[in-house]
């Protein structure tokens, strides 16, 4: 049986992969009476008197709001938001397995800037943080920047910094076994999305390498493109320091490094056999990567990682935000900033000792994961 | 100890009354790729092209939120939405208890009818159905009605719904015990909020009874009053068919059946004795009575219930919401309506087999009760 009938399968048997308990049970008039009428108004007295103190007498010191539009869910698209619920149910299952976090999908039946934002404001007052998860570009990046703005608990755009943390640890390990430096690479990254700003942005502040390249599905971001959109040009602006013209094709060439947030079957072993010698390739594409790894290989790639749990090197978020917003909501930090992600990284990274061709990341299952990125955010 | 200080102590051990558990452990990649990516995709694809199944494949089937913007809190009255908390998660733990649902705190930081409305209609899909919570009359009116009218899942405020059902089947009981009718008796309800304003519409529906009077904090609603916002108009024109103008006091004379939902302490036992013989009190105000129970019964009161657990006949809305989203997700009922409101009561009442003066409503804890309220709801 596939993971597609086996989804069906258990989704159809569970209707519902999470659930609310209560903490105590109600089985007394005396616990009524003080969980809930007479007793708990004394709580909310002292509340509306010492606001701050909310976090020490309500869940929001361990909830999360798990924040999706259903405009760009996996490979999917714009699917809406009932069909983006399974997805967001995944995810809060993931912060209670790997952070003991309590997690509600939201899913939003409104999908401009705007609307997302008042929608998240108007409810996050009952979040200890906010991951936004499956919000398409460019919209996500006014959203997450209005909120981070505008609210005084963690936002995060996990598509965007999720993907960018795992990436770059995954490179810090890829560079050590290739012998190459990230400074001194030429680094193609193909689609830029929410993951591909967010892991250029993220590279750049890192190690500003001496050639980063952004590629969209019209070529590479150059100056005689004139069909970019602010955030684009944004990315134009701190990358090709060249200001090379062209495809992926004519990236590629020379290149130590490419990294695919794009689609399924876009990269030839030809483009890869470009490359320089021993080139990284993190092909990302959901649900099939940008290259068969198998194809890589042949054609000389030395490190190969993917978005997938069936080949090596899976590059999965799931090893990032559990951590990233158990740290936040520990230490009481409202901002998850440049710095985070990096020291983040450098954790996850660490956790790989001995990094091989096969092994620069540690797997999902590596129960030390969620706590060593959670130190990282102080 | 006192409830006050007992609730302090426990929501400060518990930081929170409520967590969110996963129904199968997250504990392979196997698990991980069937309930996440890449599996999760084949379900999210399906309700896609299947809106109308996400309640078998989610938890949207067993999910309500329990939504308030902190205007109307106890008898704190408007504290705010992080006040609110504490009550909203309560609420949460009442559902689980006593109808295994999973109810999620959602406190808006937006005050407006036009505000709140949307910010509900925007997170919706996340939801089974919508409990409004301690939203202040006027404005909790406008928003039911709109939310009803356009979501198609069950939307209740408990404060006005929840309370008129509780009680109506008080009421059924008491007036059992006392041989009189709802039909024929002068029934005044003091407070026209959220509580009377339901109170006073639902018994109209029952019995249409011989004369119902509704009294607010300057007096009986009636002609000449020019001070009437468009609510309490309503009100106005399907009661006080002798168009009696006046106090409290003049209300009273002569009355059955006292409801109070509005003030501890308005009401004098000179008061209760110029009721009719063997009268009925249902003194509900937070988080003391209109008048105590020794002093009503001094004063020939023949019934005596309050909103209290530490007095016999509690009126307690956690008798009906908890049966009421049970039947309405289970029976995938949209609408609750005044049939659904009238039955329950009855289903509710029924359960004391014998009532007497000190046993017209069952008690909370009584296991039967959310059953047979949600088979009402069909």
């Amino acid at each position: 049986m596939n993971y597609a009938d086996k989804a069906m399968e258990t989704h159809k048997k569970l209707r519902g992969k999470i659930t609310v308990n209560t903490k105590d049970s109600l089985d007394s008039l005396e616990k009524l009476s003080t969980y809930y009428t007479p007793g708990v108004g004394a709580v909310s007295d002292y509340i509306a008197k010492h606001p701050e103190q909310t976090r020490n007498y309500t869940w929001t010191n361990n909830s999360v709001a798990v924040v999706s539009d259903g405009s760009a869910v996996l490979g999917l698209g714009n699917i809406g938001p009932r069909a983006a619920l399974p997805v967001m149910e995944g995810k809060a299952m993931i912060f209670k397995q790997f952070a003991g976090i309590d997690a509600i999908p939201i899913v939003l039946d409104v999908h401009t800037a705007d609307e997302i934002v008042e929608a998240v404001k108007a409810i996050a007052p009952s979040f200890g943080g906010i991951n936004l998860e499956d919000i398409a570009a460019p919209i996500c990046f006014e959203v997450e920047k209005r909120l981070k703005k505008e609210l005084n608990i963690p936002v995060m755009h996990d598509d965007q910094h999720g993907t960018a943390i795992v990436v770059l640890a995954g490179l810090i390990n890829a560079t050590k076994v290739a012998g190459k430096s990230l400074e001194d690479s030429r680094i193609v990254c193909l689609g830029v999305g929410a993951a591909g700003t967010a892991i250029l942005k993220l590279l750049f502040k890192y190690a500003n390498p001496k050639e980063l390249i952004a590629v969209d599905s019209k070529g590479i971001l150059s100056s005689n493109r004139d069909d970019l959109n602010p955030e684009k040009y944004e990315l134009f602006k701190f990358t090709n320091k060249g200001d090379i013209h062209g495809t992926i094709e004519d990236a590629l060439v020379g290149a130590d490094i490419f990294i695919g947030v794009s689609k399924p079957d876009v990269i030839t072993k030809d483009m890869i056999k470009t490359m320089s010698k021993d080139p990284i390739i993190f092909a990302m594409a959901n649900p099939n990567p940008e290259i068969q790894p198998k194809d890589a290989i042949e054609a000389g790639a030395l490190i190969m990682a993917t978005g997938r749990s069936d080949f090596p090197n899976q590059v999965n978020n799931a090893l990032v935000f559990p951590g990233i917003f158990r740290g936040a909501l520990d230490n009481d930090v409202e901002h998850i900033t440049d710095e985070h992600k990096i020291k983040a990284a450098e954790a996850l990274a660490s956790l790989v000792e001995h990094p091989t061709k096969d092994l620069i990341i540690p797997s999902v299952l590596d129960s030390r994961v969620a706590s060593v990125v959670a130190k990282t955010i102080i």
